[in-house]
């Protein structure tokens, strides 16, 4: 697959991209080079980088799997770590995991003595078509995601297809609730694409999804205005994931489950106040109930959710701004809305 | 005293300090204005920003006095704080302290919801002189100074000299060093003033070390080349900075007291290795220790100082790379310094 070069780093897929590390790392001369892991990419992630091993490289820093984990404790942990291994200035950070480990990796290596290079290798599908761009890194304080973090561009980021084949179908899922996003925020016919296709066939669209979201980044870095389209169905599905999580007595949802809830509640907000169809409303809601189980939720979990939104990052001056669609492949930005439509939305999805 | 502007944010003396404030809040509509301050700052240096109270400005956050709380657990006190109240992307932090509350604010606002807006008001010579400029933001881990942070420019930097009619001599003496430093690596004519200055004369003299300063930073913002010549004195002044700190039955030492020690060292090795004169050695040695107290060192202190340094984070593939002077007022960066030479440099310094 063709290699993707933007302004702020290279995304390199398979074969080429072990190529593009091995020559990368030549070409710089990092005093050290450090790995961070989670258990999991402990186990079954390092065969790629086998080669790369040089006087060099560490072994690598683990952490413990899982979003419960993605804390400034954990931070501390990995900021001793690199300090204890010796880590200085030229030492560069290659972060191989799902998006705890890019999010969390990325900020460390960006705090580290006021900034190391890193580079992400994602090993989920959702860290490849979403963690992968964009520069946003970052840990979750107490129950609020994201809240503490920093927008910093890896140096490169290498996607390797063939870990998605020890992906458990549940993961793969959730990585495909992103790749649905950009169609719907962007592309009706990569929307129309990606509903008829098998998990088998996710990762021929990686590329396509990456491109997408690409585009809308190297518009807007910071997030000002365009690229907050990529938000769509995650102001309240944050609120959903945030609430979950912290609920061990709750279905532990993966991200991609949340924010497949948040783009039907969000899609519902869109037909009342953005002129979305009725059809393409009940389009949304069929694809997603037919690939994520539906989700109960009490009044009462109903109620704390919508409290929790006056904390979500995106708000502003105490309004709850919310990217809308006004049809499929189509969002606008810094769409106000109406406290009361929060309940009909989740009346709608329970429905 | 006239107003600098230089590329990355603007700096104001008193009342123009208060007007310009003003006048940024009124223009740049922030969702809430936040002020940190310490214990010290708390009582007594709120006066200047009673005016700019409005409905967005909430009660200072308070943060404990001292080096020892510039840790990540404080930002976690902070962050939450910035949370619980409300805080959002749009809203904007004042750092008003010494060098712990602008540095370790600093680093709290770039990082809280990846990064808000701050301004910055010395409150100590020492902040004014140094922490003012240049964007270094950070905490401590552990013993192992600003191991943690960010470059990120605050907005505005305010100084209202009178601040410093409550300061104590030994503080104002912290703040010279800075100022003797800017002398000893740029400017032999300013250093040749300062050294004839009573105490009720530095206030007069902080503009000029802000521009020069200022002119260094200016040219290498992120430390590549020149700005590493701010790091005169630092390097074994840090290290004696850190072993102070975590040994509570040593003297506490000022940042400034540190470094004028480490600046006397590094004067040494300037004379061994840089070419500087034994004249120019003997009266650096002279001024530091007419103004600063000579410490004691036993030679085990010596020992873990020479350690403690492999950590420091100016060091690159495990060489400690040294600013040095070729005379007073032309420093020279990089140079590498056989360890031998430490040890005779603190024999130089005892004898």
């Amino acid at each position: 697959m063709e290699s993707v070069i933007n302004t702020a780093h290279e995304i390199h897929f398979g074969e080429l991209a072990k190529a593009a590390l091995q020559q990368y790392l030549n070409q710089n001369q990092y005093s050290k080079i450090f790995l961070l892991v989670d258990e999991n990419t402990n186990k079954h992630c390092l065969g790629p980088f086998s080669k790369i091993y040089t006087d060099q490289t560490e072994r690598p820093i683990v952490i413990k799997t899982g979003e419960i984990n993605k804390t400034i404790s954990t931070c501390v942990d990995v900021w001793d770590a690199l300090s204890n291994l010796g880590g200085d200035r030229k030492s560069i950070l290659l972060n191989l995991g799902g998006g705890v480990v890019t999010d969390l990796g990325g900020f460390v290596a960006s705090t580290f003595k006021r900034g190391i290079d890193f580079i992400n290798v994602p090993t989920t599908l959702l860290a490849m078509v979403d963690a992968s761009v964009g520069g946003k890194t970052g840990v979750d304080l107490g129950v609020l995601k994201n809240q503490v973090g920093v927008i910093n561009q890896p140096k490169m980021v290498l996607i390797f297809p063939e870990f998605l084949e020890t992906l458990e179908e549940r993961q793969l899922k959730s990585g495909y609730a992103e790749m649905l996003k950009h169609g719907l925020i962007a592309d009706k016919h990569y929307w129309n694409k990606l509903v008829q296709l098998n998990e088998s066939d996710y990762k021929s669209h990686i590329q396509e999804s990456i491109l997408i979201k690409n585009g809308v980044v190297e518009q807007d870095p910071t997030e000002q205005g365009v690229r907050k389209k990529l938000n769509f169905g995650h102001t309240l599905g944050h609120a959903i994931e945030s609430y979950f999580l912290e609920h061990p007595d709750k279905k532990t949802l993966l991200h991609g489950e949340a924010i497949a809830i948040g783009m039907i509640l969000e899609g519902y907000l869109s037909h009342q106040l953005t002129g979305m169809s009725r059809i393409e409303l009940e389009e949304i809601k069929k694809v997603f109930l037919n690939n994520y189980d539906k989700v109960s939720f009490t009044q009462e979990d109903i109620n704390i959710i919508i409290d929790l939104l006056k904390h979500d990052k995106k708000n502003s001056h105490g309004n709850i701004n919310f990217v809308l669609l006004e049809e499929i492949g189509s969002a606008i930005t810094d769409v106000k809305v109406p406290f009361n439509l929060f309940k009909e939305a989740f009346a709608y999805y329970i429905e």
